[in-house]
């Protein structure tokens, strides 16, 4: 079983194509998290109240690059795992050779990973490889200076991101490449899923960044011929700081498992 | 001082433009190194061996992905500066907003970074913000799928890593941005060169990629009115396990340090 094979059972399972970034900010990590690893608590927390609802939980890499961090992570995979939900590491990552490799590693821990198509194919090769795993690449991102590069015209009237799309889609031989396009342009997303029909999108951008939701839903999905469509729509601060103001720890984690539940509706309703 | 006006002074002071790659690969370790802390043992040692030859180290991110490595990287990067040698993280990210801001946040304890552009400007600007810090941008990476996408031509005849330059430009106002520029692309080198005469760049592939070193000082190095010209031309695998098959402990470290110290000589002759 692959990684979108897994996917497909999740959202079937749980009715959700919802991804809860994990995103402990440390700015914004309430202040009853007096553990020794406060970013583990958290997100323990996080997970108890959201994994009903959550298709797939997708910790970005920044928030865990120090000795404490990277230990925080290791327990939320296991955890997450433990519930029975897959683990997507947002780390964009992107190099050579010997080092490609070395980052490859880490989906011996998490199930899937997003990379940067920058550095062209041989700097994926060590990711696409491992068949088991899903590799999002960065096609279209969801902030306004993505249009710096990505939006370039590069021949026969495409854009880079365009052009992105249609490499990483020579690249799906084993079935799990996936792109990153964010619902912050609904245009780019459907013209995208018309180059590439077949590839499940990662869609960021619907919660604190303003996305479309609907537009997220109608062309985030890819139709793999049996069971559900596969995709992930993605919330990261609109779901895990939705408890900010919030009377007491209990009602501060219910909050984020309130947020990640009206996710799952509101987007059920475009499915 | 910025990180230039430091690398210059360090130039000065070595006579040497040597960047050492920090890439304690865990296949390639000595069997001697038995400590707690492998990498760190042996980055000790190499910087031990090294240090009189080298303007700069240069450890990539992906050789300390993990609990201990960080801590690992920590210590590496305190001992480098009690020698007094800058330290640049090649760790090529790039992110948006907060997540952005989160990774900058290694130039506390690292003196200058290399990022990656896909994502625009403003995912670089919370590393462009530190004055303080080095900052280099990839624009023709050394690896042979750079020009999967980097070489697409994006108008004007120009290509994508022409342009990524020329944008870079754009960001210097403070003085701290430079440029990653391979040296298996020596041509290449040469017309990055004549569009922005002033940014400093970081040179690889001069060792194990067999680059061409005459270009890499030729045109990798920036003159910026006082002091020396400016820029790096990294070796990693070619310095850090030159001792590879030596009769002892000694003998391996040594052979590091005689590496650095051979390469500083061959582009001392070009500089």
């Amino acid at each position: 079983m692959g990684f979108f094979d897994d996917l497909a059972a999740r959202i079937g399972a749980t009715d959700s194509v919802v991804s809860v970034g994990l995103d402990p900010d440390p700015d914004r990590l309430p202040a009853f998290l007096d553990a020794d690893l406060p970013r583990w608590a958290f997100n323990r927390r996080v997970i108890d109240a959201t994994h009903e609802h959550a298709a797939c939980y997708k910790p970005n890499a920044a928030f865990y690059e120090d000795p404490d961090g990277w230990r925080a992570l290791r327990e939320t995979v296991a955890y997450a795992h433990g519930k029975g939900v897959p683990v997507l590491l947002d780390a964009k990552r992107g190099d050579i050779g010997n080092t490609a490799r070395r980052y490859a590693a880490i989906l011996d821990d998490v199930d899937a990973i997003t990379v940067n198509p920058y550095l062209g194919e041989d700097a994926l090769r060590p990711f696409l490889d491992r068949e088991d795993a899903g590799v999002f690449v960065l096609a279209r991102t969801s902030n306004p200076g993505a249009r710096d590069f990505q939006n370039l015209e590069v021949g026969n009237g495409k854009r880079l991101y365009e052009y992105v799309a249609q490499r990483a889609a020579g690249w799906n031989d084993d079935g799990n490449v996936g792109l990153v396009v964010g619902a912050t342009a609904p245009e780019e997303l459907a013209e995208v899923r018309e180059l590439v029909p077949e590839l499940p999108f990662l869609v960021p951008g619907v919660g604190a960044q303003g996305g479309d939701a609907e537009a997220a839903v109608e062309y985030g999905l890819a139709d793999r011929g049996d069971g559900p469509p596969v995709g992930l729509v993605n919330s990261s601060r609109g779901i895990i700081f939705a408890g900010e103001g919030a009377a007491d720890e209990d009602a501060y984690f219910r909050a984020a498992g309130d947020a990640a539940k009206r996710l799952k509706t509101r987007l059920d309703e475009y499915r």
